[in-house]
């Protein structure tokens, strides 16, 4: 890892970005404290990125970029297709330090684009192509499923992921990583288990 | 409903604060901002709430009270146990206005809370009030089952409840309410059909 000398300044600059989204929040990050951590003036910040907005489009990049590299590893692993859906899965969970700002700041991102449609927009694509991807995870375990089974399927899974995400990142000693993961696996048995044969009992 | 004219100051404002969360999001909410939508002074806003934080705090409690008001009559409906749940759990599903309108309040409050202690505390105290009534109504759908396991049911179905409502709340043409309301349906069999009888096969 490059020193602080010798680190070109875009990296430094985005790295600057990313610790004050994932510590201060979207909304307490200013150009003035994204200067404060990169250690250089507001002016520097402005010049690079453009506007307030723009950096923050920069930090919603870098967490697809993130998020995309850690799924792309999983997928191409050699291991059995259910064993990659549940890494690929798990690359979102808040395992990890890395994972846990990860988490932080997809959060940020979600709670912004309620109320904020360019944020929306580029956050729904997001989704649709996490949703892609899933689902074609989900065809290679179950080849013969019908493609809205698998959608549905995909959905549950996503869903559940997200979920236990938010959960865990705002309160780890209920949902520790030990119960994260077990529960993730638990879904991605479920789901592949009630894709091979379809519940013939109802429950009441 | 009463007018305006007739309506309580307190409920005045209370609901003008509401609407400003849920229209503008929590960081939008100014006290100007609830000052337009209630139609009076922000003076009177600030001599009622006190400060923006007691604000917010209000609509918090305000979500709570709606999300429990919910819950209490769906868990004392005449019903079967598997039925009540999947009405507690639906409650908190943006399936019409109203409850869109809370989910979106909902996960502004969860975003601010993680960069926000006081916050996270009220918000982590909630959810795990939350956890105990649906292992409560859990354990009356499978008395059998043990303190750990119905735990981890619940869990389960809070992950998949709030990261479906996260998802339908950003995209409501992916997430439709009907296909909310089927995973959600599937997602209850699935946990108590496991939890009467455990799997025999491993998938792989």
């Amino acid at each position: 890892m490059p020193t602080e000398d010798t680190e070109p300044t875009s990296e430094r600059l985005s790295r600057a970005v990313w610790r004050t989204v994932a510590e201060d929040g979207i909304e307490g990050t200013s150009v003035r404290r994204v200067a404060q951590h990169a250690g250089c003036t507001t002016g520097l910040i402005m010049h690079h990125f453009g506007s307030r907005g723009a950096m923050l489009k920069h930090a919603r990049e870098v967490l697809y970029k993130r998020t995309e590299e850690r799924a792309n590893i999983a997928e191409n692993t050699h291991q059995s297709p259910r064993f990659r859906l549940k890494e690929v899965l798990c690359g979102v969970l808040p395992l990890d330090t890395e994972r846990k700002h990860e988490a932080r700041v997809w959060a940020g991102f979600a709670a912004t684009a309620l109320s904020d449609d360019a944020m929306r927009k580029i956050h729904v694509s997001g989704n649709r192509r996490w949703l892609h991807r899933i689902a074609r995870i989900i065809s290679t375990c179950t080849p013969d499923a019908s493609t809205d089974s698998v959608k549905i399927s995909a959905i549950q899974l996503i869903a559940a992921t997200e979920g236990l995400a938010l959960l865990a990142s705002l309160d780890p000693e209920t949902y520790s990583a030990e119960i994260q993961e077990s529960i993730l696996a638990m879904e991605v048995d479920n789901t592949l288990r009630k894709m091979a044969s379809p519940p013939s009992a109802h429950i009441e």
